[in-house]
Order: structure tokens, then sequence, then C-alpha cells
């Protein structure tokens, strides 16, 4: 029988609150499917766990999480205790790093039952792919401060592109257009601007633009892509991006398909030499925490992405398809979609239907 | 009489279409209000300039210039003959350097008679300005590209922040939220991943925040930022970010409310120790030039912002009021804005009401 070992973190505010629906949703398309689940739940990478120990995770946290086929991750953060940069920084963007997750890959598509924020557009008018570099690029521990407290104060980050780094993330995209139906490529770019790296990572798409002969690309700077994302959407297949431009166009991305609660992300690994982790584009949310209406959909479908990389090809697209069924009903609907089920309402209408 | 010295730089491709309607504003408010234009045009800061010297500019165009008490800009870029990085870094950047223009004010604004891809939403609704931080963060030339052409080639960019220039940009961001009803400054960040320079952005914002009791502020990271603009666009009132990030919004706002193709930008250097220098948001769009069809309104706004600064600010507002008036006619409105006008027809129907 199948079987799957996954290291389950729920983090800290809503992510604790949807990580029981991922789960519940997991559990369904186990049961559907015949394959078997060896979940193993963690208290740490939590800003709890921060406050009793000082640090995010435990030293040996890779033993602890072990050869694990996936991770399944919530939300991390909870700024009233613990700042931000040092919260993340200790928790998903090591994952990302130690486990050389090098691609950050988010859908963009408009659900039936989500009301879009842009005039007259439909379910099936956008639907493509964010690639995102996910190790280096403007996420970079490297720079300095100096004259700290005084009227000289600089400080100074470095952003770090190696042609290893670029053209992996690259290749991964055009890999995955060659497979679609439009076949293209939009590279993020801002070389009239950023005047080192980002003429580097244009040259770099044409290098690699040159492998594939059946996929077409372009670019666009990031600031009129942005633009783009809201005057156009239609017109995008697969964007890829660096570390910084795809975190902004993934959010913008699920914004303009009306809300980043149902986007879900896969922090990939392609050559499966570590784990993979799957976890929703929101975060923990501290304003709506505690309350039982977080939006559970990304997390659900962060689970699809997992099962559909774990191989269960079947199972993800019978969860994918119970999100759309219950997102087109107001009783399966959370508040943010104005619907009125809770959380776990929303959960309990999604697994039903797998 | 009321005399201005006016250095004029039309640039490249729309640069030099849409520049002659907004002499032509200026010409009409100088009739009209009754003060004396004196424009020197100049052909240099272009790519025709930049084949037939080998430069942008000429070494003396600080001299050529001279004087002035402010500079009207079209557009700069002809990607096809010379890279976008060095036509750019070698004008219009420079500019902003060496003239320490090191506010970059921008408008988003829904306009009447521009289609909003937003879905309902009425001109009135969204009316904020963005202000961008324009000498230094990540748009620095320092860094350096090691190994090229090997597989171990790595790039590096350094973003630069002071606390003289990130002071001074917020300042004036307060100083402007002060003077608006609002009364509400929004901080652009990325301190959870960008982990050196963005949290102490983050402190200066609370240092400086503290010296305006009347205004209230909040931060957001900038990708949910940008999900915001698309989201909630009402909810702002002035948004100030750093160079990078600032440029995104900027064009990402206009966007929001139709099209960046009415929006106006100014490059303020506000102890009027240099001219400032007012340009619209819209590139050069070497695929509309030349056909007499791209929107003269950036432009001619531009020069109702240039108004305002120069203490013209009943010929400022005539401007203004004579670009909506043209706005919601059909004749008056450019292709791109679903009318019929041509760039030179839009530009006189503005003039004649001004
Ligand atoms: C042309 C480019 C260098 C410039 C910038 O990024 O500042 C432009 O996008 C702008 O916003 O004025
Ligand atoms: C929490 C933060 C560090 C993270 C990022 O910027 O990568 C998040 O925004 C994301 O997109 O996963």
């Amino acid at each position: 029988k199948r079987s799957y070992s996954i290291a389950v973190i729920a983090g800290d505010g809503i992510g604790k609150e949807v990580m029981p629906e991922g789960v519940r949703a997991l559990e369904a398309a186990s049961a559907a499917f015949g394959f078997q689940l060896d979940l193993k739940w963690h208290e740490f990478s939590s800003c709890d766990y921060y406050l009793k120990h000082g640090q995010m995770m435990p030293d040996d946290w890779k033993q602890q999480i072990g050869p694990v086929d996936a991770i399944f991750f919530g939300a991390v953060g909870w700024p009233e205790t613990v700042p931000d940069h040092i919260s993340l920084w200790q928790s998903i963007l090591q994952f990302r790093r130690e486990y050389d997750q090098y691609v950050n890959l988010r859908p963009v598509r408009l659900m039936p039952g989500v009301p879009c924020p842009l005039a007259g557009r439909e379910p099936g008018d956008i639907d493509f792919w964010v690639v995102r570099e996910n190790t280096e690029g403007e996420y970079s521990s490297v720079g300095g401060h100096m004259f700290p407290g005084t009227d000289r104060e600089i400080v100074i980050q470095e952003t770090v592109m190696t042609r290893l780094g670029v053209d992996r993330v690259l290749r991964y995209a055009f890999d995955l257009a060659s497979k679609r139906e439009r076949k293209h490529v939009t590279s993020a770019t801002k070389s009239n601007g950023i005047a080192i790296t980002m003429p580097f990572w244009d040259s770099r798409v044409e290098a690699i633009a040159a492998e594939y002969a059946g996929v077409s690309h372009d670019k666009y700077h990031i600031d009129i892509l942005a633009a783009q994302f809201v005057m156009n959407p239609q017109r995008f297949d697969v964007v890829v991006a660096s570390n910084l431009f795809g975190d902004i166009l993934s959010d913008l991305g699920p914004a303009c398909t009306g809300t980043i609660g149902v986007a879900p992300s896969a922090n990939i690994n392609p050559e499966g030499a570590f784990p993979s982790l799957f976890e929703p584009v929101h975060g923990s949310a501290p304003d709506i925490a505690g309350q039982g209406i977080a939006n559970p959909v990304g997390q659900i479908w962060s689970a699809a992405m997992m099962l559909e990389h774990l191989g269960e090809t079947a199972a993800a697209a019978s969860v994918l398809a119970a999100i759309e069924e219950t997102l087109v009903s107001a009783n399966g609907r959370t508040r943010d979609l104005k619907g009125n089920a809770s959380t776990e309402e929303c959960g309990k209408a999604v697994a039903s239907l797998i």
C-alpha cells in the first residue's frame, strides 16, 4: 500500500486554525484513494516555541523532522512577541534554504464563487503560474550596519544571484511552460534601474530560453508587470521572477483573482534530495486569529499541491474539485468571501466532497 | 511680471509626441494666468543623442541646463539601440541624483472618464499620494560581477540606505499627510524578508512618526501592500516607500485607477537648491511610438504639478480641471481610453479649456 510520511507544522495564529482543516482534507483523500498517511506534528517553528526556548526551532530540527516525504506547513509569525525578521528567518526561510527548495510555485487562478475585484473577469479568464526563485537574490543575510544611532548611520544589504541559482529556476519555469498549452514564459526584471543583478538575470533568461525552442518568452520590468497583472491578467501563462519580485507578484496575483486566503504554494526541491514544503500564501493573520473565521482553503489547496507532488494525481484533482464545489455555496464559503461558514465548517464541507 | 525658465527635454519615443502637448498646456496657462515662460529645448538625454555622441548627455550638461526654475521631461529609452540600463542611468537617474531630487511624488487618483479595471469604484473613491525615495536604496550602482561566463558566475548588488536619505523622505511624507484631511501615512516595508535594510527603514518610520503627533501611520509588507492596492485602494492617504518599492507602487496605483497613461510625477528637491523635474510615469513606449496615438495627459498633468511647484496654484488647478473635462468626452480621450482623439487633438482639447 502506498504510504507517505509527512511533517506537520501548524505555526502561529490562524496557522493553528487552518492546519486541522488541511489535515482533514488529507485524511479524506487517504480514505478515498487508498494510500496511507503517517503524520508527525511538530510544536517548533512557532513563536510559542520561541517564547519557551529562545529560538524558533531546536538545534536538531533536521533530525526531528527526519526523512519525510513532505512538509505540510501552516503560517508563522506573531510580531507582538517576536519580530518578524527573527521568526521568519529562523523558520520558513531556513527551511527553504537548508532543504534547497529553490522553486516557489504559486498558481494564480480565478475560482468560481470568489468575487473578483477586477471588473468583468470570469473563472477561466485568469489561470497562470508564478515561479519564484526561493533561496537567494534579494533575501540575503549579507550586509551590515555602520554608525548605528548617529546621523551618519548607513545600512547595506547585498542581493546575491548566482548562475547556478538563476539557471535552475529558469529551467523549471521553461519546463513547466513546455507542458502547458500556451507555452509562454514571462520574466520579471528591473534591469533599467537595478543595474547589476537584473541585467545578469535578463542575460540568463536569453541563454536558457535558447534551450527551449518550443517555448516563447518576453520580459517586463516589475513596475509595469505589476500594472499588467491588474490590466491584462489573461495575458500570462508562466511568470518567472527573483525571490523578492516573485514574493510581490504571488500576493498581487491572488489579490487580482479575489483573495490571498485561498492561494496555495509549494516550496519545491525538484531533485527530491530534500523534502518539499507546502503552505498557504497567507500569513498568520494576528488580526483575525483565534476567532475560527479564517479561510482554510489556502491550506487545503496546499494539501492538493502536496498530493500532486507525491504522485497522487487523482487525489489532488479530487481535493481541488471539492474546493471549487465548496466555494460556490455560501454555506461553504467563509466570511471573507461573503459566506457564513466557520473555518471548521468550510473544512468539513470540502472534506465531505473528496 | 512673473517669469519662469524651464528646460524642456522630450527624450525618446512617445516622449517626442507628448511633450509638444505638455508645452501647449503650459503656454495656454501662461497666456491665461499672466506669467512668462522661457523654454529652452535640449536634444540631449535621448538615444538619438547617444547614437551621435556615444553618451546620453554632453559632459557639460549642467552648464547647458543652467540655473532653471524647473525641468520638464518626456520619456527616455529606446532598447532597440541602447540598453535600458545605460540610457536610463545616464539620463533620468542621473538627474535625480545629481540634482538631489530625493522625493518622487506621484498621485493615484481615479479620474472621471477613465474606465477603472477595479469593479465598482467611482471617481473620488481612490485618491492618494505615493511618496518615493528617489536617490538611494535599491537603485545603487555599487556591486560587482565575479567569474563571468563560467558556471561559478555570481553577481552582487548592494542596497544602500542612509539615515539622512531615509529621514528626509519620511519627513516629506509626514508633512504632506499633515496637510491632508485623513492625515495618515502608510509605510511600505519588507522587514520580514529583507532583514537588514528594511528593519532599519521601519525603525526610522517609528522615529519620524514620533515627531508628528497629529499624523497616524501603519506599515505593510510590500507583497500585501500591492495586494491591498487592488483590494482596498480607498484605504490609503499617503504611502511612503523606498526607491524600488515606490517604483512598483506608483505604476501599480495608476493601473488600479485605469491607466498609467495619465499619471504624472514630480522629482523634487524640496529645498530648492537644485531644479525639480516633472515627467509622466509612463515610458517611451516603443510599441506605439510614431503613430500619433499616445496619451498626452500624463505629460500635461506633469505640467500642472510643475506649475503648482512654481507657485502658480491657480494655473495648476485650471490645467487639472481642463484635463478632467477633456477625459469625459470621447472626442477628447485618446484610443487607450476608448476615445478617438489623436495625441494632438487631446492636447488641443485640454489647452482650449485652460
Ligand atoms: C525608467 C526607470 C529607470 C524608472 C525607474 O525605475 O525609476 C521608471 O520606471 C520610473 O518609475 O520613473
Ligand atoms: C513571511 C515572508 C518572509 C514570506 C516571504 O516573503 O517569502 C512570505 O511573504 C511568503 O511569500 O512566503
